[in-house]
């Protein structure tokens, strides 16, 4: 089985319109791809999504449906968020295309990656798109840079499928990465220490624990750099209380 | 204007769904195309059509219709057929991506381009796509290869976008990124921290701090990041002392 199709999971958020989700079930079955969770939508099942997936009913018979962003990619490595606007903190981002390169060999080593598709009126708020380590951007016209979120799921895809045609390189690292839930936990214990240090006032955060956060998430640490961190952290909270 | 807009025309061919033409006005719109020729809509104007348009209303407003291809395309240079099948006389072929090359290259030259787009089911007959100069295929996985009309023209669409922007998206990074020696004394100023933790004999480190330098080259933090992470190292051992 093409690694893509094995690792990838497209993740539609609160999506209104179930023709949308069926939609996005062809356009990942055209591409090769199959791994659908849906968070809290509006109306599915539903005969519109059934009519708009064509031959890919069995990609939305499959859809697994959650609560939670968090729950949906616990075991996720790596967090893609679509995103079409600016944000007062950047985040580290890749146009569609480099994201697939990316995205193409993270699959090849065995990572699951998932790729959040937001709302069809106001996408991803901006805690969804913190909780991603990558934002993933569609070029478009300035003037017009919105895309419908089927066609934007459609382009992700194309693009994943296209950079799965090529031979990615080997894996390089020696332990299995962080999964996105233990590096959630890092980042807490070092929030943690940073306060116990007294070094930010918890009160008052600003933007620089947001900004640590970001460099965290694009670390993308592996078992044992996360693991020497956390014991890292422990040992500096016993030393200094 | 982008040569691409200017020279660039979108013809779908006897669509029946209304709702497809406004997601492909949409689709146009969103990469900076407004050429949109309709060869025998089943139902046009229509308000599916305008709804799927969202913002683009201009580009179906200004759609102009003919009654056949012939009419359509009669002063472009260059005409491409989107195609999924195979056909039995093989035909000059290029892919998206390859094409939207071409046609950028042929718009920047000022020659007009037309790309046709066939009925929702049953895409363009042999006559019809022995009238074009080259076929263009999207590739996609051989178990479904079919594309919905709106998502071909958006994938279509997308490429000539890309195709016409030379421009990489923007640096996200805030603050410039830490020099090849400051990163240096952050690996120095982090080992000193582990030593005076006692989390590891000096005399004996193994592989560990090997592998934490490894991960922090792998980093390049920023310089609002190193200082942090400076201050953060030098707060721990005002502590513990």
């Amino acid at each position: 089985m093409n690694p893509i199709n094995q690792f990838v999971q497209i993740v539609l958020v609160e999506t209104s319109h179930p023709g949308n989700i069926g939609s996005v079930a062809r356009a990942m079955k055209n591409m090769g791809l199959s791994n659908l969770a849906l968070i809290n939508p509006k109306k599915f099942p539903d005969p519109e999504a059934t009519a708009l997936a064509g031959n890919a009913g069995d990609v939305l018979d499959g859809a697994r449906i959650f609560n939670s962003i968090d729950e949906a990619v616990k075991n996720s490595k790596v967090i893609f968020a679509t995103s079409a606007r600016e944000r007062t903190i950047e985040w580290p981002v890749a146009t569609a295309r480099d994201a697939a390169q990316e995205i193409n060999q993270l699959a090849a080593e065995g990572l699951e990656v998932s790729i959040l598709f937001g709302r069809e009126d106001r996408g991803l708020t901006n805690e969804e798109l913190q909780l991603s380590n990558k934002h993933l951007i569609i070029p478009a016209d300035p003037d017009y840079p919105v895309l419908n979120i089927a066609m934007s799921t459609q382009v992700v895809c194309y693009e994943l499928y296209q950079a799965s045609q090529k031979e990615p390189i080997g894996p390089w690292q020696d332990f299995p990465e962080y999964t996105s839930e233990e590096l959630t936990h890092l980042i807490e214990h070092f929030n943690e220490t940073v306060y116990n240090l007294k070094l930010v006032d918890p009160n008052n955060p600003k933007q620089i624990l947001t900004r640590m956060e970001r460099m965290f998430r694009r670390l993308y640490p592996d078992q044992m750099e996360g693991n020497f961190l956390r014991g890292f952290f422990k040992e500096i909270n016993n030393q200094i209380k």
